[in-house]
């Protein structure tokens, strides 16, 4: 026996959210609220009370929310995480042996019976509680409890036992002696809001010069922000910007050997001008990538930097420590492989070393280096080939000291690992997108990123393409497909980007047919992109962007509904604020050849409209208005102008005072 | 960093079963197979292997069964469980560098690369697996090792690099320095066979009086066992044989006044003569009551009895232990009461008493007591209403010392509670049965008790009546409803009972229209039945139990399926052993009323039957066969007659050479 918990008569279970009992934490952003629900109940028929506890982590004291009773047992409190940073919340709950009072005393007054003992019973209680309260507050229960016990008429007693102020006080003053808390204190992180909603823009600085024939550099990419920043984007991420090695290094489209002026891959880290604290020579001064953050950040954009922790065969800490390398048994270095694929031009980092604790140690020094030139979010290259233990320490590590800072997660892998590295900590996510095309497989897809469990720790940030992929859709389906895939990308995803300008610019060549790499990839040369083609699609993308700013219902995804509509290339769906105010309805026509029209089915009840008043639809991509009506309309989309429709929807107001017909 | 956890790469997660994050045991029956299902991972692209661990749980080694690998990260291991008690089960996984290194030694292979350095890697990794290899195994693999570093024929050399001997001497010592091993260790309880598949028959000792006006005891109990063996139950279950209060005892049909001659309710416990220890004297001598127990298990019957801890105003322990009951302020003690109905022949326990520890050790002395007098199955009364702590404490305490006891909880409450109570220990549950009557209900019902997680934990007891429940399907439908819950009841629930002889002489008069009470309830009057009635079920009831014993299909419950069949007042359902060799297919008519026709579809093919071959379909309730082809087919059941088909499906067999043509 125990008797510290066998007392204990609640039971608190099935608590939601609550990823793998407790071990992982679940994610907010700032000013979003945590509903917690919960199994609670006890033996008998007794009322029960019950609280949310949380508190920022570091803080030791709890504040208390209390829980509302829903049905079949379950209980529903709230909390909000204003603050970025670590919050810990549990729960606690207990047997209410007044309000079981109180309502057992209703019950046997509505059937007639005698209650002046159990009026008694009701002084006991409100005297135990007397004990528990402080000042004003047990002078007023004395005098209740004094009146319940006293020789008043009945009626007079009943009303005192019942009333408000009685009723308030016992609740503030309740017996949780023998309150149940929940076992597990539960974390939530919280990041600031550009976890939850941004607009990437992944750009090579080395091919920013405006000259042919000239290598950009970090100044050329200064002079590229306003066209950033007009398309409306607000993270710039750069492919790794260090030095980069010649041995084995790779020519133009990945071939073996790499001509003298080839400039390699920047994911080829290090050379003798340095590794991962180095800036790569024809980009700058580390002064001048400082300056060019400061540039960005005056602009509304913010810089991303890339990690990718492996090595090319000239970096620095192949010579310091070659123990962080495989070696193969002739005693050379093991290069990178996914056999039977060979990637001579770079050595992979064992995480098995001996020396790992020194390894893990200087990768968080590359962390905080950048840390200290200013930039706050990292777009981390393949994690899941490095070891779990080492994310989760790590992230933990530098989000204690900056909270605000972002992790990105490029791991294209199995889903199992993809959800597991986001429960280790990283921010946000690469998801499939890229190779979700059908009506049915978006719809599958992004049911299950933002309408499941998932959502509590794994953020999506979604891209119709990146360097390594040009999905057939964009290959086959030309101009109409990549406009397509940018409105799907920026509407479903909260968090979204691109890898410009080749999305911007339409390019579609595959290095070969069945192969998803560009054709003169831009990892293995550098690029001049003529950004005044009339074919850009610039334009597109900063009415997008601006749609995305002004319209607060895509600045998250948890309220995506997918909506029924009679044609399978024509997908539909909306999102909308908490509070409905705000209400998109995207359509997008997926067939890039055709034009295709359909009837959708709308839940126009459940979005406050009334069924026989028509309302408006306002296109804010062609600034067209139609006049709907009921849940079933009619859409029709050609393809080769724009392919998709971004409704808001606007109520009919209910006054006909002033003109404004429409709100 | 954490050295001892830092270095493991494999993740475990996702496992099933697992109740409550590993809280409470699963249950199996002895001779049954645990099958444990997990997501198991690492980074990279690393072959692994894994591992489940098992043990009985006073033992200290485990044993360990492989795991296979499913799809998408899922593996799957399994082990018997053949004695009863508890047992322990955890898993362990681990990087297999051996068989990485051979999967990617094939794949080199097969694109014509050279192999000569890796076949060198191949031989270190032997090497490092000797120091972990004993004896003759570690002078093999210097052998290949030596062998693999050779200047031998590359062909050669590759042959013994991936032949089966080095493959399974090394899987035989794999490095597990670094294996993850899951952090839960999880635990079974196994029961005996009669946990999963028992036939219990409730009866009144003090009605089993052959001769009007005389009242039963425990001899007339054992004079009335040969009619129960012949039905064919196993479990024979006594309301509480203890003596009967006789302050504020209830009269017939549950007035507040008892008259003279009335008996009382034998919930309402204890006399001077004794409480929950104690016979009542006109049943006979606790010797009679051993003698009741014995000629029933020469008979094939258990004696399973009522524990209900709660007192009559009499009970000794009023009187010796007041501080174990609720006082009211006037000074007498709490009745049981559920406003506004008031039960002052009862006072309820009070579990909050600053006493507690003491009242848990009396009432496991009561369970020990007839635990010392031969029972071995308890039916627990109101379990809910009594501390879910205790339960969990006494069931723990006494399963250890007797893991053969069976616990059935008669809990009539919310669905969490009832799964509660099953996850703290009860071996049986009652369930909802008795309220569920349409096609969709039962399906529901069922389909969440057996293909659901609680399976894992909670073991239906299946009742069509108690002496509390006469539900309105069975007042309405006469001897037809009878029939169809008994077809019901005793195949979807391996676990099913009656409460006799009201049950089979199709009793079905409510004390008022609406109320589910019997009129002239058993509880609180002796009652004369006439065993001889020619409407009486009990040669039915036989048959359905014969079928049950003669069918292993039907002694367990996880293998059910609903089946289509397009008419609402028809159900079709089937069970089946693992292997297949038995199915039993059930149709029941549940309009008592009306015949009914309809059309069903198998999934033959899952059970081995061929389209377009006949199969014969046994109704071993009526014994008539009929010829079947295909997956639809044609059913018409008249109530009247017997409202189910219970089929066995009889395969053709495949040769002719002898006349058995079907098997």
């Amino acid at each position: 026996m125990n008797p510290q918990e066998d007392r204990k008569r609640v039971i608190i279970e099935g608590v939601h959210p609550e990823i793998d009992g407790g071990r992982y934490p679940i994610k907010r952003t700032a000013g979003e609220t945590v509903e917690v629900e919960a199994d609670i109940f006890a033996d008998s028929h007794d009322a029960l009370s019950a609280i949310v506890l949380y508190r920022r982590e570091k803080e030791s004291s709890w504040t208390e929310a209390p829980m509302v009773f829903l049905v079949n047992d379950r209980w529903r409190g709230s909390f909000a995480v204003n603050e970025i940073g670590r919050y810990a919340y549990t729960l606690e709950a207990w047997v209410d042996h007044f309000r079981t009072w109180q309502r057992d005393l209703v019950k046997k007054l509505d059937a007639g019976q005698d209650v002046s003992v159990d009026l008694l019973g009701g002084a006991e209680l409100v005297r135990d509680a007397i004990s528990r309260t402080p000042g004003t507050d047990a002078k007023r229960m004395e005098e209740r409890a004094n009146a319940l016990a006293s020789d008043q008429g009945l009626n007079d007693k009943v009303r005192q036992a019942l009333d408000e102020e009685l009723t308030t006080l016992m609740a503030r003053y309740p017996d949780r002696r023998f309150a149940t808390r929940y076992e597990q204190e539960l974390m939530v992180v919280v990041d600031r809001t550009k976890a939850r909603y941004s607009a990437w823009y992944e750009m090579f600085p080395r091919s920013c010069a405006d000259e042919a024939g000239r290598k950009g550099s970090f100044k050329d990419c200064e002079a590229r922000l306003p066209y950033i920043a007009k398309m409306g984007f607000d993270v710039l991420y750069l492919p790794p910007i260090h030095p980069i090695g010649s041995t084995h290094r790779k020519g133009k489209n990945n071939v073996p050997k790499a001509g003298p002026d080839d400039p390699g891959s920047p994911w080829a880290i290090g050379s003798k001008e340095g590794g991962h604290k180095a800036v790569h020579p024809q980009l700058g001064r580390l002064e001048d990538f400082r300056d060019l953050v400061s540039r960005a950040g005056e602009q509304g954009i913010e810089v991303a930097l890339d990690i990718a922790f492996q090595c090319a065969p000239d970096h620095p800490y192949v010579k310091e420590h070659p123990e962080w390398f495989r070696k193969r048994p002739d005693g050379t270095i093991q290069y990178a492989e996914n056999p039977p694929k060979k990637y001579q031009d770079i050595y992979p980092i064992h995480f098995e070393t001996e020396n790992w604790q020194e390894l893990w140690e200087e990768l968080r020094s590359v962390f905080l280096f950048w840390i200290d030139q200013g930039i706050r979010i990292f777009r981390v290259d393949n994690p899941h080939t490095k070891s779990f233990s080492f994310w989760e320490w790590v992230i933990g590590e530098l989000k204690r000291d900056y909270p605000e800072v972002i992790f990105l997660a490029e791991a294209f892998t199995r889903p199992k690992v993809m959800y597991r590295l986001a429960k280790l900590g990283f921010t946000q996510s690469y998801t499939y997108f890229a190779w979700r095309n059908t009506k049915q497989e978006i719809t599958q897809y992004f049911t299950e990123l933002y309408r499941g469990e998932v959502r509590e720790f794994f953020r999506s940030n979604v891209w119709p393409n990146t360097p390594d992929i040009l999905t057939e859709y964009l290959q086959m389906g030309g101009r109409a497909a990549f406009m397509a895939r940018l409105v799907l990308a920026a509407t479903l995803g909260a968090n979204y980007g691109i890898y410009g300008p080749a999305f911007e610019l339409c390019e579609n060549r595959p290095r070969e047919f069945g192969s998803e790499e560009y054709l003169n990839s831009e990892k293995y040369e550098i690029k001049r992109w003529d950004l005044t083609h009339p074919d850009s699609l610039k334009d597109l993308i900063a009415r997008v962007n601006r749609i995305r700013r002004e319209n607060p219902a895509l600045q998250s995804d948890w309220s995506i509904r997918f909506h029924p509509i009679d044609n399978e290339q024509l997908i539909c769906y909306s999102k909308n604020t908490e509070d409905f105010s705000n209400i998109v309805l995207v359509v997008v026509n997926l067939d890039p050849h055709h034009t295709h029209a359909g009837w959708l089915e709308l839940p126009i009840s459940d979005w406050g409209l009334e069924p026989l008043r028509p309302y408006q639809v306002h296109d804010l991509l062609s600034d067209d208005r139609y006049l709907w009506h009921g849940s079933r309309n009619y859409v029709e989309i050609n393809p080769q102008v724009v392919p998709a429709h971004i409704f808001r929807l606007r109520r009919r107001i209910r006054t006909e005072r002033d003109f404004d017909y429409y709100m």
